[in-house]
């Protein structure tokens, strides 16, 4: 299996974030994805090779050009104010009851406009970082419209909370989303299987009213977990995706035993669905090491999750998204791989 | 005048707050409560009296039951999370696209399901805090209905940017929502103005669909100013309230001239309405020395505001919201209350 990676991430090196109403030390760091990177190689995964850049036309049917542009020109506003922090962070939302039809002016209105949280800092890489990941998720795709049997898009920063139009969770591309488009222009019927510990906010957004796209993720309940506002089981799209997003919310705690009967249920449906190509949101979060997520998933659980997902029989995009653990991070995401290819 | 104060405001006294993505030292303390009595006295306004305890059923009129539950009980949820920091923030919101309908079960989820911005400390003194500045608005209404030309609720926390079930910009429960809904109830027909820097959205948003409280509100333009997301000049309020709300936002570095052209618009506005009383939101924030506001206005406009008030003829509650200067701001609140005993 080829992995598709970048150096370009590690142009988006945030040293804090905002946590629990403090400031603490960031933990979607550079060493994440050169975690990774070292225990792929180090498996004899296959090559390495280097994404083609993303098309800012492509990535504009995915995401609204105005985010796109937000996003591209954050950091001279940041600058041009004079602030010399090396992050900037939202503090006020149009949450309900207030405007969301006219982006402000002022840097701090633009960052609450374009964002969803207060915890994922901007700096300035961050744009160069973005696309050089959502870079790396479409020539992940484009490896399976070629005639690979499966991919590994070693994506940094992660994808699957970024919305139409906002950002928040560490992400800013919607990776996998795009990956999915890729697919589509190229004649696949595509199904995305989100399986970090986090909903996948973002993706549910992008495909809500899609029919072309089957959208099915395992998480945390919302009820008690990040992003709290999305992911609950009577969410199944709308219009003519009504029926195409399939939620799976788990009670925390759950070990694989819980798990992986979901896991059953998604691939059920996702077998039902007939698609000819699947994108994998890999978070490795469920894992019961994990520093932010309260799942128990063990690195052998990631093998044979690998595996199972090899018994489909499906060409496979593998997509990495969240997972904090940082030293055991690079083994179970060569679990899942390794898992997939011994299958 | 009577100046309604009780000290219980002090319970609430946050060390820090969260702006341009740092944490910072609080700007809204319970010295500014502390400030402007002593200007009061120091001025010889008049007595001092203490408020009575609101209802909890009259503050449920203007607040949804569960918001005021919320606040009631978020600080046992964080001691029982083992939290040991003195204050709690929000970190993600339901913006759009998200879901608005389910309160989640987590502490973070419900910050953000009944906030709007991350700046404001919840701690735990808050809830008594913003009970005892919501009985000190409702008491000073009460003077009116009993017959007083003029009162001074010196409210803190403030509470203009308070909604139905959000709390931010330094806002809890909303004093001149409550009061005027007291003097409603007591048969009055009410005017709110709201001369605070900042746009009150939680006012507005309360009174968004009635038609007998008159809302109208001079503050900078929310293209270039918190709250980013209300106080556009379009907003005219909503069926039985198309028409009641009237916004006046000007360009930032606004100076006495071009404040008070705004300021003889929104009083011909409300002269119309032929109104029985008024509650004016006294932010004290478009002073030129305010350290987290742009206009221009010096203490002697101050005075001449509180004449040009008196002379409307009308019972006049005074509601104290924000102002930062902290020097300042006794002074000039004493400017205006003065001015206004003096018209």
């Amino acid at each position: 299996m080829k992995t598709v990676y970048s150096p370009a991430h590690a142009a988006h090196a945030p040293r804090h974030e905002i946590s629990d109403g403090t400031l603490k030390p960031a933990v979607e760091t550079p060493q994440r994805a050169e975690i990774v990177l070292s225990a792929v190689q180090a498996a004899g995964l296959g090559p390495i090779v280097a994404p083609d850049p993303i098309e800012r036309a492509f990535l504009e049917t995915v995401h609204d050009p105005a985010y796109v542009a937000f996003l591209e020109t954050m950091w001279a506003q940041h600058r041009a104010l004079g602030r010399a922090e090396e992050e900037a962070f939202p503090f006020v939302w149009p949450t309900p009851g207030l405007r969301s039809d006219r982006a402000p002016i002022h840097l701090d209105g633009r960052l609450g406009f374009y964002s969803f949280d207060a915890g994922t800092p901007l700096t300035a890489g961050t744009f160069d970082a973005a696309l050089s990941s959502a870079s790396t998720a479409v020539s992940g795709a484009a490896l399976l419209s070629a005639g690979e049997r499966a991919a590994f898009a070693l994506c940094r920063p992660p994808g699957h909370h970024a919305m139409r139009a906002r950002y928040g969770g560490y992400c800013f591309f919607n990776n996998a989303a795009l990956a999915a488009e890729r697919l589509v222009a190229d004649g696949r019927r595509v199904a995305i299987l989100d399986l970090d510990y986090h909903h996948g906010n973002g993706t549910q957004e992008i495909f809500w009213e899609r029919g072309d796209v089957l959208f099915v993720s395992i998480h945390a309940d919302p009820a008690e977990e990040y992003p709290y506002f999305l992911g609950h089981a009577d969410e199944i799209g709308a219009g003519h995706g009504e029926g195409a997003t399939f939620n799976l919310p788990l009670a925390v705690g759950a070990d694989w035993e819980t798990w992986s009967h979901a896991l059953e249920l998604a691939l059920a449906t996702i077998e039902r669905a007939g698609p000819d190509a699947l994108v994998v949101s890999l978070g490795l979060d469920p894992f019961e090491g994990d520093p932010i997520s309260r799942f128990k998933l063990k690195t052998y659980d990631f093998s044979r999750l690998g595996t199972r997902l090899s018994k489909l029989g499906l060409p496979v995009l593998f997509v990495l998204e969240g997972g904090y653990a940082v030293d055991a991070l690079g083994e179970n995401c060569a679990a899942v791989l390794t898992g997939f290819e011994a299958g």
